[in-house]
């Protein structure tokens, strides 16, 4: 933790000039700053209630986790997003867990959950702005649904390894099978599988750890057909 | 719609209370009385923003529709919930669609959105209600997800069933296992043979249209297992 006060709170909380400034003053006095290496762990459901966490810089990953361990990703937060979920003790009826990882090293400001819950009780602007965000995180929630329901793995692979292309800007991925199934919530075996497939359509070429993407065009049309 | 000065708002809207003189004119004398029947297709997104609804008695179903047709059931909504996504246009992060059909006739209170909209954004207490009922179907939907990912197949049909009986108030359920499958997102055949497999257990007996539950115990074993 460290002093704050210097902080650009309007760049990382949109609602920051509708806040009177008393409730400025409690946001500026209570925010920490935390930078977290990647792999951390920043919230789960046996955890405290961690506070309102912004990223400054960096990127989480949020993602549920079954008994057995395996990891479904639910979305991706990245420079100045939000993280609502690991304040999730202020709305009562937010009755699920996720877990919130660094998915890169990571520089944080966090909001006490208290001070937020509080701030939010009296400032229309200031609930109105969560409600924007539970609705932005749903709607990508929905999307994952839907892509679960509907879309063949074929398509979700292919946009998968888009994204991922798109996220690292290289078209040489260093991911393993495993890791793509643990995001997709498949079985290795089937990742395995899907990949060869592509493979041998000249979409991809595999070696050990790594997945390089070769043909854009056809991988895209997979998605969008 | 009829003149609705004289119904007890607190009773339907929990945060009346909480609201300013003028707020609540404002809902009182734009709030319609819709009676609608079973099967009655209240919201879907083509439709024009249709306000919230507020189930004074009845049934409402959400679900998701696919583009061949296929539906998912998200939630359902009984004596006094109140539909959100009726009024999606209130919040412009709201990125999906679902459908919310009538499931039995029901009566309803419909607030205009604009009207709910302009309170919201001036009333904490407003937004903040509208947060917590975003924040149960939300987690509504991650509780579906969680059994699509990880409930084996038998765990959510007998699950369905007994919820089902629940509802209807009955071990005799008179339904198809056509519609079990659409509200569960499986084919009939799969229905189909899962109930073969639950009669053959003497879970439950079949006949043409109609489920009859037998042996409650072992379904909810199957369920909590």
């Amino acid at each position: 933790m460290c002093d704050t006060m210097d902080l650009p709170f309007e760049t990382y909380l949109p609602v920051w000039n509708k806040l009177t400034a008393a409730q400025r003053q409690q946001i500026s006095g209570s925010t920490a700053r935390r930078t977290v290496k990647k792999g951390t762990i920043l919230h789960n459901g046996s955890m405290d209630c961690t506070g309102l966490l912004i990223v400054k810089s960096g990127q989480l990953r949020a993602y549920i986790l079954s008994e057995a361990g395996r990891e479904i990703t639910l979305y991706r937060l990245f420079d100045l997003d939000i993280c609502l979920f690991s304040a999730s003790c202020i709305m009562r009826s937010i009755q699920f867990e996720v877990t919130i990882e660094a998915e890169k090293d990571t520089d944080l400001l966090v909001i006490p959950a208290k001070i937020y819950k509080g701030i939010m009780e009296e400032s229309a602007p200031a609930a109105n702005f969560t409600n924007e965000i539970m609705a932005s995180r749903f709607s990508e929630v929905m999307w994952l649904l839907e892509q679960i329901l509907w879309k063949s793995f074929d398509k979700r692979l292919a946009g998968f390894l888009l994204e991922e292309s798109a996220l690292e800007g290289t078209d040489f991925l260093r991911i393993t099978h495993e890791i793509i199934g643990s995001h997709l919530g498949n079985p290795r075996e089937v990742v395995t599988r899907m990949l060869r497939y592509f493979q041998s359509e000249g979409m991809v070429r595999l070696s050990r750890g790594t997945v390089e993407i070769l043909d854009r065009g056809k991988l895209h049309g997979l998605c969008t057909e």
